[in-house]
């Protein structure tokens, strides 16, 4: 969607959020949501396969004139896809520590198919791994993968879901320790096929334009480390982010009471 | 000092602080102390790294009734004393990426030894393999401590300040890399020796008892996982944490200007 305008909020200050509870999570999400929400979004994404495990149904209950999704539901369904007719698919996912522990994925591809077995592994390396820059042929990442995902393989899954958004970065190294008969499932490219649908669904995409859409980034941390791993993710320069405190934020959340927890 | 009655605070919905800003980690450190400050503490020591080298010195400026000491000096004084009598000792020094860009280290090393030369070296992935539980024998525990000391080692470290309080738990497998020509210090033990002389200097430990002092926990995120990395961290079992939500630390910091920052 080249023509779309996208504003980006990464929560800088207090990431990671994968090994955190639900109610700190959501009380996170729920802040940054109450600060966007006076640009009007059509479209709001949880971009963040932990924030969508641990607080969307309860974000969306709380912001009900948005229009909100996550990037679980979108790797699910594609989850159960590529795992074709087999009667009783092995789904392999790797994710955080909190995504795990949530079931969300389990939740989300048992609906569709009851009779898929799931192999979920938290991965708490790989985020750190690809944030200190490491070549795909790194020997750390190369036994890091192996030591996650060959047991997987041991027993058998059809399919990998890459259940966080930073795990695409390594997705030919996962590929080449998983071999060619498991199928990768990246559920950041999913999570941006089902945005487009929705909007084109509520009649609401930006018209084709010779110009493409400009990025706005909000980040709750004013640190170069996020322009350096943005432009090394999004492999171009990104704009200098406007910050905004953490405090900043809950100031700014007028009606959103800080002690009271959603979950 | 086991008669004394300790209050620890982990800011556990916020960390890690080892990629973030001063501005940011100042700020977080500023909350806390606010909200610790009521107790009337005989003495506070900032027990990070991070946290130390990025606002001791502006946190001893905002709360001048207060007693507040950091992990760094005392490393860096034993570093120093550990180099013994060599003219051009050479240092080394892992720690977060925020602690190593502070140069705290090597300004309090070089107060000491100006001769001495600093190696230092930012290891990021330590932090999360101790906290995932890996054994001192894991192959990638290995590697990875290959991959970030060897080349110290080669250029002739004589001593390696472990520069941040997690590290310690891997001393057996780092001394195993080094060798036995390279001394280790620990600035968590360094620290509590110091703070152990702070109180004696003023005239303020507590007296032998036999009862063992108190251990009071509070933690920003309330999940299990604090407790199960503080018993496998203390050896013993830690009882359950009191939560405050990093908004109720904003919210009871009064007088406290949340926008402006400090560093």
């Amino acid at each position: 969607m080249p023509a779309e305008n996208i504003v980006y909020f990464g929560d800088t200050a207090r990431l990671p959020y994968g090994s955190k509870s639900p109610a700190t999570v959501t009380t996170f999400v729920r802040q940054i949501i109450g600060y966007l929400a006076p640009l009007q979004p059509k479209h709001v994404v949880l971009a963040c396969n932990t924030a969508t495990a641990l607080s969307l149904q309860a974000i969306r209950g709380e912001f009900p004139h948005l229009s909100i999704s996550g990037v679980i539901e979108p790797g699910a369904r594609a989850a159960v896809e590529a795992a074709g007719s087999k009667e009783q698919p092995v789904i392999g996912v790797i994710a955080t520590e909190a995504t795990v522990r949530s079931r969300a994925y389990e939740r989300a591809i048992h609906r569709r198919r009851t009779q898929a077995r799931l192999l979920q592994r938290p991965t708490p390396l790989l985020v750190p791994m690809i944030e200190e820059g490491r070549a795909h042929d790194d020997p750390l990442v190369r036994l890091a993968l192996q030591q996650y995902l060959l047991p997987l393989v041991q027993r058998g899954i059809d399919v990998l879901v890459l259940g966080c958004t930073h795990y695409p970065l390594l997705a030919d190294p996962i590929a080449r320790v998983l071999g060619s008969r498991v199928r990768v499932i990246d559920s950041a490219a999913h999570c941006a096929e089902d945005v487009a649908r929705r909007l084109r669904t509520a009649g609401l995409p930006r018209g084709d334009t010779e110009f493409h859409g400009s990025i706005r980034c909000f980040v709750t941390d004013d640190s170069p480390r996020f322009e350096q791993l943005a432009s090394r993710f999004m492999g171009f320069a990104v704009a200098r982010p406007t910050h905004v405190t953490p405090e900043e934020l809950f100031a700014q959340s007028p009606g959103i009471n800080p002690v009271r927890r959603a979950v």
